[in-house]
């Protein structure tokens, strides 16, 4: 088997084999296959793309180039959930608690990620003692005891995976759906779970900007995951504006807070309930999704969830005393963003609002940049809310850095106008 | 700019700019763009191609890589030829001292190359004495007091191209016609000549399988050639066959001494004239086709052709000697390959000839390799010719290498049947 032969296949058009994607994928990872030949085989790949099988062997292989975790410990029907990245998207550190206290088993590792704000695991970091690190031994421990903990990734997680990732950056070919697909499941793959719950964002503020894209996205990752043998959902949720009001470290935790409360914004907790709909489901513990439905609501309404969550944040170590007022979690320092005109709310820029909580401090452009955990900003207004001139649109949580850039950002990312627009949330469930 | 960008944009099928392909060339050659981008820009193009123009600012960017012959202290018109390879070409060695002899300047530098044979100058070394290096101002002199030379490269000609090359023959990106007219291209634009007339070899012992993709070729390169501001006419050969009877460097010379002296085979003939012809009117020497047809068969006729070859040889050291009885350049250790049946020569594959040539030593498989310059072979037989059980087909000329894998070669690459089929050597022109 030669590397040049498999360029050329891919190039022409033709199905490879699993022995073909194996070699690819195990000498590339070894080095035996150098950058400008795995190059040249991805943009091949960006024109005459991978069929299902394909992109599922492509996942195994690059699951398989490392580390996976191992769950059997943990007796029962284990979940996972994934989103694509949006912005404001805290679901996990409501959905984990939330399905918890109902009794499915969450056991969940994150990573951190580059982005506008942390991944979940920065999140929780913004809670004072909140230990990211266990040992896969008491990671499992805990699971057992109390149904859910939420870790930072231990070992090395599809490295494969990793390496064509960065060549993928430079080279132009980030944008094939295959590659984007075989590289969220090999980690997908990797974690343990018998039930995985994707949430595929579309809208302007997503990596997928049109529907006919997400949902070729999610039903590829649908079949990957079927084909490596999971229960698998996918949903496709609106990212036409942030998820939830709250979006930075610190922020999210809070809104996360309210949500397990029950007071959580509306789109946040539908999207949370949608998901969690399906793993109750894929969990056996009921079996009619309204029903489900109705459960999850409850749970955030009686404070089970709430509860699971302080559980779960006091397995970890995190100071339940700094939860009690969670405005300590948050820069003192505000700064508000008003509205210069008078109108419905019609476009809220996603993108641009991840990038003024960026450029405050609340993410990494690169994976050594240090984060703050205490800024970011509250979003005062959604997409068919009425303001008038000088109304608050948006508080920013600062510290030192980016400020009026990020107040240039907020206001211009907020179209005001004379339509009321409304918005469908969850846009396709592929099951 | 930037080099993610250029690929993006090409990818997408956009239209580069001179900026944009500089900008590519100069830092791939200065090693600031890595292989690994260079290699994701080439499959690009080989899916979303260049236009003309395109294809031509690259073959000046590659051009202006390196070093160009300068030839302007020969007064006059200058010209050049280039084929794109075959089995058995030898015209430049005829197609020189032939348009010296009437008066056109014929400035040759010419690469050793890979292939079954040597380059041009690894053929002319089988002469003894004769010297394929001159500094640049004794190669001039020699052109402005004999009109002819033939020498090996000096300098660095289209480094961007050699390690453009070597980089496409490893990522599957060999096939696409605006890289191969821009490399061909590029180090005809260093070699001075202000007319080129270039032989497009079609056939299945050619680089191009089909007459579309060869026309394609041609017309690019005549294109960049004029948009560079040369005379350019490109001519499409057949390479169903060897060309002539007579492969390996030694041999080469043998037939071509022999063209020389008017004794040459149709088809090297014709293809020389042919290409002759064309230049004589470039060089505003001869202004009817047909009538400068008709001067170069008399040079060859008349001895005036073999006079110059003669006058060439000197100049350079060559042994005049030596080529008195040309039988001396060449192995006396001979096989003979037989018919083993009866009926009309109806397929010599030329690539397989080529092949045996290779296995006995006339040829490179890398540039470290050594080649012998008396052995090869001699076919007896054209396609279109009737042979009984027990004729000679070929006489190979050896060394101790590859005899036995040679004469497999040769025996099974020539097709004996009831069809007498013939050929069209010249297909096409495009002036």
């Amino acid at each position: 088997m030669h590397i040049i032969d498999i360029i050329a296949k891919k190039r022409d058009g033709m199905v490879l084999t699993k022995n073909e994607i194996d070699f690819l994928i195990q000498n590339y990872t070894k080095g035996f296959i150098p950058d400008y030949q795995m190059s040249a085989f991805l943009m091949a790949t960006y024109f005459q793309k991978m069929n299902d099988q394909e992109a599922t062997y492509l996942a195994l292989a690059m699951r398989d180039s490392g580390d996976s975790i191992d769950l059997s410990a943990i007796p029962g029907i284990k979940v996972d959930k994934h989103s694509t990245g949006g912005v404001g998207d805290k679901v996990t550190l409501i959905l984990g608690p939330l399905l918890a206290s109902l009794g499915v088993k969450f056991a969940k590792m994150s990573g951190r990620g580059l982005g506008h704000t942390g991944g979940t695991i920065d999140k929780l970091e913004s809670i004072p003692g909140y230990k990211v690190e266990l040992k896969v031994e008491d990671f499992i421990n805990q699971v057992n005891t109390i149904g859910i903990a939420i870790v930072g990734q231990s070992g090395d997680v599809a490295p494969a995976d990793k390496k064509l990732y960065a060549l993928r950056d430079v080279t132009a070919t980030v944008d094939v759906i295959p590659l984007i697909a075989s590289s969220i499941m090999s980690k997908k793959l990797a974690s343990g779970a018998d039930a995985i719950v994707l949430d595929v964002k579309v809208g302007h503020g997503a990596f997928m900007k049109t529907e006919e894209e997400a949902i070729k996205l999610a039903e590829l990752m649908v079949s990957i995951g079927r084909l490596a043998g999971k229960k698998m959902t996918a949903i496709l949720t609106g990212m036409d504006e942030p998820l939830g009001h709250k979006i930075g470290n610190g922020l999210e935790v809070y809104e996360a807070i309210l949500t397990l409360q029950g007071k959580g914004p509306k789109d946040l907790v539908d999207v949370t309930i949608e998901i969690g709909a399906h793993l109750l489901l894929d969990s056996k513990i009921e079996s009619d999704f309204e029903k489900a439905k109705i459960r999850l609501h409850e749970a955030l309404k009686n404070g089970k969830a709430y509860a699971k969550f302080l559980e779960l944040v006091k397995a970890q170590g995190g100071d339940l005393d700094s939860l009690k007022n969670p405005e300590n979690l948050l820069s003192k320092k505000l700064v508000e963003v008003k509205a210069t005109s008078e109108g419905y709310i019609m476009d809220i820029n996603a993108l641009d609002i991840g990038k003024a909580a960026m450029r405050l401090g609340a993410g990494r452009e690169t994976k050594e940049d240090d984060i703050l955990l205490d800024v970011g900003l509250d979003l005062h207004q959604k997409i068919g809310s009425y303001v008038k001139k000088g109304d608050v649109l948006a508080t920013l949580y600062v510290q030192d850095k980016g400020v009026e850039e990020a107040k240039v950002l907020v206001h211009d990312a907020i179209t005001i106008g004379s339509i009321k627009k409304t918005l469908t949330l969850i846009k396709k469930t592929i099951k």
